[in-house]
């Protein structure tokens, strides 16, 4: 059977004092009032039932998650008593899918992103669950056309054709310098395309990989789910799960299995409108303008010679002016406020530490 | 008995969000929680008893006033049904003082101004006393020393002595143009004062001249006081007090009474420190600075590369942060929020015109 596992760890500190300790990016109520979360679940609508769609995220915050995606059941949400980046968070999710379906292959999305059209998600989705029915021993990652020399980002280099819309990964590159992803974006999407974070693969495969690559994490995630139902749960996991390898699912497997011969790791294209909030410029991004260019999500505003700003509001009775401002990001929250020149906005994530430093959890 | 009135009239929009209808800029808690109407209540302590302190405000300011000024008798406030400028509400408070105490000299003060230090300013309204005490057909008014060739302000062109620490004013000057302010510059201050806005006079003097000068206004204050007890008296204030003449006291008395054989005009100089919050700019001047010259009025702010900013918080668990921003005005209240640049802050009052007809009362 099919199941999807939604990723949603993290906690964006540039989209601070929206984002909170207590309510990370992924649960901020962003477009039409809906997170990013609720629409990564609502996007998996007519390619998995819901109650195989299962969510990963820290288990503070598994309150906020089951009020904010109402087709959750709980038993779905997979709590992290830690974050240890996404080698144990996929380890621990598949070792519990797997006791519940020996059978289950898993498809891991993002909350982090507003991905469009939803069809064609679900039609690429599609294709990567078809590589792993028709080849068990594949490891699918989903990849992105580059349309810029990007060093933030890793690349998958592309090899052979494995099935119909999928081609052998060769190679991981983290992050290359400026001449090098100039040369793979001029090598074309046919060589190198983005690594774009989403992967299909069956349980079995993937933890037989975690058992080879990283077999304490294997042996820690699969203790937890034998002791999921049973009253220990809560403290084996408690125990556990904070000891596991901190490490990321691309440097602890993906990167290993490009080369090994008992597994194959196959890249499908994902032709998408990939839209990042990642920072409040990036938010703004994705809101209509006024003649003016301001961008407002606020219910009630004021602008009197003002330019290009983001005024940004989630009480819709608290009013936001603004007089003679240009390129300011205005975010207000009921706890706190931030005015921050748009240029700067990269450092919003400096404000949060101090805030957090400062004021503890009652300001971050 | 001496007597003082507080005249507690305006509404400060451009201090908004912080002022508005139902809290003008007399009730705003600005200085250690004090607002100007309860200093400049304070600031009496020592020369007028506090049961004959009395208030004159908008009635619709009646519990907010009675509520900021824990010494404040309810009898001793006048509210006004509608603002009708200075001199209704000058005649209308001296016909109620002196239906109380035909005898009664009545020193009037205002609470638009930090006025320092206290106990000169007391010495400065006791000589206007004693100049009404001795010659009871003066009309006191008190003359600041001009430092600068100011064309928004009235002058007072004085004349001989006419009594200790008194000079005869001969006229009075709206506004001159900015060569004539120069000449009064020039020629000090023992010719030309601005006109400080404050008087001193017996109730009764104050009335013959609006009897001789305004007499309808007379007529109808003198209505309000004879009801006043009685259980006509809203009506009759309500109905009587919105036709009075809209006018202020130096044009419908002063000036007449410059040139009024049957009256003195006495000028006291008032050597003091005064300060007019009317501005947030003006506001942040009263203020200590921190070492980026940053003017901070809120309990929680952080201020990250940010330089000359005014942070106003009436919130003390809210916080504002500022990130990489000059020379801004950020006022936050539970209601409302400004950002405006500190060289565009006399235009606030726009932009409160705007709040009051997009949004009404909800935020004006």
């Amino acid at each position: 059977m099919r199941y999807a596992l939604i990723l949603a760890g993290g906690s964006g500190t540039r989209l601070w004092p929206m984002s909170r300790a207590d309510r990370p990016k992924q649960l901020i109520p962003f477009l039409e009032g809906k997170s990013l979360l609720r629409m990564a679940h609502d996007r998996l609508e007519g390619l998995i039932e819901a109650d195989r769609r299962l969510v990963c995220a820290g288990e503070a915050l598994r309150e906020a998650a089951l009020r904010e995606v109402p087709g959750l059941a709980a038993s779905n949400f997979l709590g992290e008593p830690a974050g240890r980046d996404t080698l144990p968070a996929l380890a621990f999710s598949a070792a519990l899918i797997a006791r519940r379906d020996p059978g289950a292959s898993i498809g891991v999305v993002t909350a982090d992103q507003i991905i469009e059209p939803a069809d064609r998600f679900r039609a690429v989705v599609r294709r990567g669950f078809e590589v792993v029915e028709r080849m068990p021993d594949a490891l699918v990652t989903f990849g992105i056309a580059p349309n810029r020399p990007a060093t933030g980002f890793g690349y998958l280099h592309l090899g052979d054709d494995l099935a119909p819309g999928a081609r052998r990964v060769v190679e991981f590159r983290e992050k290359p310098d400026l001449r090098t992803a100039e040369g793979y974006l001029a090598a074309g999407p046919a060589r190198y395309l983005w690594n774009g974070g989403m992967f299909v693969w069956r349980a079995s495969t993937f933890l037989d990989c975690v058992r080879r690559y990283e077999p304490e994490t294997h042996a820690g995630v699969l203790s937890i789910a034998e002791a999921w139902d049973s009253p220990r749960a809560a403290s084996v996991t408690a125990e556990t799960y904070p000891r596991l390898r901190r490490i990321s699912v691309d440097f602890a497997v993906m990167e290993p299995a490009s080369r090994d011969p008992l597994v194959k790791v196959a890249a499908v294209p994902m032709d998408l409108s990939w839209t990042d909030i990642g920072s409040w410029p990036a938010y703004a991004d994705t809101l209509p303008r006024d003649g003016s260019g301001n961008a407002l999500a606020a219910a009630e505003t004021l602008i009197l010679d003002g330019n290009r700003n983001l005024v940004v509001s989630e009480d819709p009775s608290h009013l936001v002016a603004v007089l003679g401002c240009d390129d300011l990001v205005v975010v207000h929250t009921p706890g706190a406020t931030l005015v921050c020149r748009r240029d700067r906005a990269e450092d919003v994530k400096k404000l949060q530490a101090m805030a957090a430093e400062r004021f503890g959890g009652r300001h971050a």
